[in-house]
């Protein structure tokens, strides 16, 4: 029995003890969880009780974006000992699994995810996870910075997936969190610039900030119009869809430049109405992103060698004890409110 | 003045004298066409006057899958000589357009390509064309062979595009006279076995012919079903879509296997529904043809070894003098028809 | 304890018993052997007692070639299950290992590999094998083929890190076994032709024997000549360089064409002299093979498509009964033999 | 005729009038040239007359890296006009030929490119040039930096051909000037870190003063345990071979991680020893580079952005009129000189 921030049912949330796992395998660590993000999805799961094929059926523990101090080893576990800082990969994949052994165990269908109907998430003081899903925080990166590195990975993926050719120019639809993580990740990761498009100034003043970030307000401007102005009519190299929107989707064609790339990161709810002829007269590549593979690693080093500073992504740090208020004011979804962490008593 | 089949307006066919260019630079060379194959495009612009933007607002030479002998060669020409027997490649790209030094001169956007308007085509005598974009036969490939290289190279360019990687399993889409030059093209270019799924048996009886082929009668079984059942539930490694058809479009998710590429060939005439969450439940790699680049070389190659044997795919010969019935003949679409093609008095 | 074929110490070899390992894991599948090759590392293991840095210091059973029927399956296990036909991969890593993970298990530093100094081969009536590593055969593949399938994956591991593109001129510096297994697999993996060099005609014989596959004796042709010849002064697109020769080694930049492929399956024994200028001038790309990851699959579609055939060289088939007298034979390096196989009592 | 810096033979420099070409086509240019960087084989024509194959035969302007403004645009010339600034790629290729065809115009045989006996440099007030290979300046980039363009873009093509994945760990053995481009190259084009060795302190010293360059005295320490001890035993993700030296290259295989990449950018005069077995151990990707193509764009958006900022590395500012003292300066290779630059009066 430990407490932990549970969801009983849709719009039920309890910060109650509940029985958890604590058998530690040869391969497993124990951790003391100390900071956890919340994450739309775990929000989602909160106001609608399910996410696609994915239904709160009994009370699940929320939370996937954790970081934490190691309080104990599994016998045969090499790469950590006690104390050291960490985070977690949340999805944990058959690894002898044909996905696993081809090196896409992000696509096992027998992965189990963190906080994803019927396991439980890590919003609780201490979990067990196999060491080879737990990776080291350098010292000068914060417990904070480590429960970005899981939202940082799916930025970190998307740009991994478009190939970026350094110098190329990018361009990301929508200023959510995750099309945040992404315009990060692909500066990072290569482009010599990125252009962010999204209705709400408020977020894209919050990434604008970013040297090397430019933003497009929809409301102003076509995207198309401005980035054929900045690449002189060519188009971006890499346009990552990061909204989800069914217009965004239809005119993606128009933002590319020939021979260009398209990455599909949001998640349309149906089938959207796709633009293949204007994908074929550029000959587009069109990549799409499910979640992360082996780019833990990567994403720490982006954090840990100073190239990218989530810091000023993190809104409000809010007390495990006060964790159902931290999770109605992100329902709120306050315009420049980008990640909402919870921080567990030391 | 030459003797040229040219589609008048809409609907309308003659077989007359039209000034023709005669002018012969030091890059170009001289070819009297021998084989001409009547394409589905040429068919469109003769039964609808027009593809898209393309619009027939003036009398047009049709034709543009051709084979010849070269006639008389200009100054600088050093690969070719009077009496080659030579392919031509249809599209003439500006060579200093930025996607021309990038290597695809496909997608640049000022190509100058046969019958496609105001471009005449190549259903006349002679033709001069570019010595960069005329292409050598070997001795024991026909002028039949040589008119079929043009679709078998859009074939090659989507099996280029995919990525085939040796022994994957591949299906495709569609068996039209393009998702048949795509099957032989995957299974040449690395597929162990490849899937064609169709309405139409008489189609897939001619497909199916091959070694290597496996066909998938739509009306009698659920694609994604046989997929499974071919390969113990994990999918085809490369889909080709090639029937342009919107149920197939939207079911290309439930084919692939995890990871696996989707290729589209077909070119629905409007948006159509696409199914990203699938896409991404897979994390699939989409593609996108258009015509082709550089794979003239390898077409041919494919052609003289023996690897690909496309004669079985020309349905009938029918004399120039005759043109006007062959367009009629492609009019009526018979189902066991593939390819049609034009022979030149020699 | 059970029978096998041991190898004591360098030169000498014993078919006597030895305790061997029977406990199943419930991952584990239990296999009895049917048909095992004979690989040129087992025979340099007989011979010289060493291989590099693996030395044999105490009795070590030989083998790890082979195919055989499922006797018993761990209770995890679901893909397999009693009386299947199977085939073996023969290296077992550590899957949650940071190249595991990546899907390059092969170049895992802890890959514990079937006959290779201090683990125990297969030449034995019975072994427990993990069943993630054992792939099942169709009911038309031979045993005698599933045991081909070990070398084969070294051809297809090759062609795949290649990246073959449909229609390529293929080139194999060497026609050892190894040599043929990589010019079949690229071959059958997209090349519209493949050329073979080596010195000795009998073994330019068998590979010349396959439709596609053409032979330059190195002894009557220089090979850049051949090619050269082949391919109108181009040269060819992807080089396999499977001899290991320092002058076959040293000639390479002038095989490929401009912007062409190098791949390194040879292994010579030290440092040799290498044209990094000349492969420069090229801009060539060059990648190394060791061993094989994930290609089984494929290497069974490849067989059991009819694709690859690769019963040709199989050159004796040998009772266990006799296997030291096959050992033998395989010292001898009949010029004619290219595999030599052991057969268990059914 | 104009005034020039002419190298007459081996060793003997003037600076005197020389015919020169001025009949602009088409689809030419002609520059007033502003700025223009010394590069080593500028000073290598001078001190040994040859580089390779080419040998100076006939009185050769020297130059090649050089930035300027447009004066003329032919009567096809699209996107430049009179006034533009400009920098340029000296190297003209056939683009009709195969190589160019394929986009890889840097290895068409038939490239002439400046300063390369027997074609002239550009270190001469006026040149005429193909409008294709000149590249327009933001206003807010310097003649200075539009001169640095040309060797900065050996290092984007060593950073394209590495396939550099966002948050590797890259390493450049050799710090002079085309390692440190290569170095900020990587390091702008996706690397987490870029550790740079070599034996000479103060060059480390200037390149260590980026942020995000780490730098190894190879005096001090071995690279390999450098690089091991940074990487937790790992090894670097991409390994940049600039040296040319022949211990270095042998030591490559101890310096990549698993699976990891190499990239060779130094040019060995001769034939150097090459760890196959090593590269095979890991699997390692063997990338060459020859000059650049379709690098441009991306190199001057990458300095356009800010993301690499060049003028450190420019050490010295000499008067045209002073220009043979320039070389002369060059030829002493002081260590703390990176770039000489020579300035045109306006």
């Amino acid at each position: 029995m430990a407490k932990a921030l549970v969801l009983e049912k849709k719009g039920q949330l309890s910060l109650r003890d509940i029985p958890v796992r604590r058998d530690l395998s040869p391969t497993d660590v124990l951790i003391g969880i100390r900071t956890v993000g919340v994450c739309g999805s775990d929000v989602h799961y909160y106001t609608h009780g399910k996410i696609g094929p994915f239904v709160v059926n009994e009370p699940m523990i929320l939370g996937h974006e954790a970081a934490g101090v190691v309080l104990e080893v599994g016998s045969q576990v090499r790469h950590l000992k006690k104390g050291d800082r960490v985070c977690m990969e949340p999805g944990i994949p058959d690894l002898s699994s044909r996905s696993s052994k081809l090196g896409i165990y992000n696509v096992d269908p027998s992965v189990r995810f963190w906080a994803t109907p019927p396991v439980h998430g890590c919003l609780t003081p201490e979990v067990v996870h196999p060491a080879a899903f737990t990776y080291r925080l350098p010292d000068h990166v914060s417990f904070a910075e480590g429960a970005m590195v899981e939202p940082f990975a799916i930025g970190v993926q998307a740009a991994l997936r478009a190939g970026i050719r350094p110098g190329d120019v990018g361009a990301v639809m929508g200023a959510g969190p995750i099309g945040m993580m992404t315009a990060l990740a692909a500066l990072a990761g290569g482009c010599s610039k990125v252009y962010v498009a999204d209705l709400a100034q408020p977020k894209l003043d919050v990434i604008g900030a970013y040297e090397g970030i430019e933003t497009i307000n929809v409301r102003q401007q076509a995207v198309s119009e401005a980035l054929a102005g900045a690449t002189g009519g060519w188009g971006a190299d890499v346009v990552f869809e990061c909204s989800g929107a069914a217009p965004a989707i239809l005119a993606l064609p128009s933002l590319a430049r020939p021979g260009g790339t398209v990455v599909l990161v949001g998640m349309p709810v149906e089938p959207v109405p796709f633009d293949i002829v204007g994908m074929q007269a550029k000959e587009l590549r069109i990549e799409t992103v499910f979640r992360y593979a082996n780019v833990y690693d990567r994403a720490i080093e982006l954090i840990a060698s100073g190239k990218v500073d989530l810091k000023p992504l993190i809104s409000a740090t809010i007390p495990f004890d006060e964790s159902i208020a931290a999770f109605d004011r992100a329902v709120e979804a306050r315009p420049t409110d980008v990640k909402i962490q919870i921080e567990m008593p030391a």
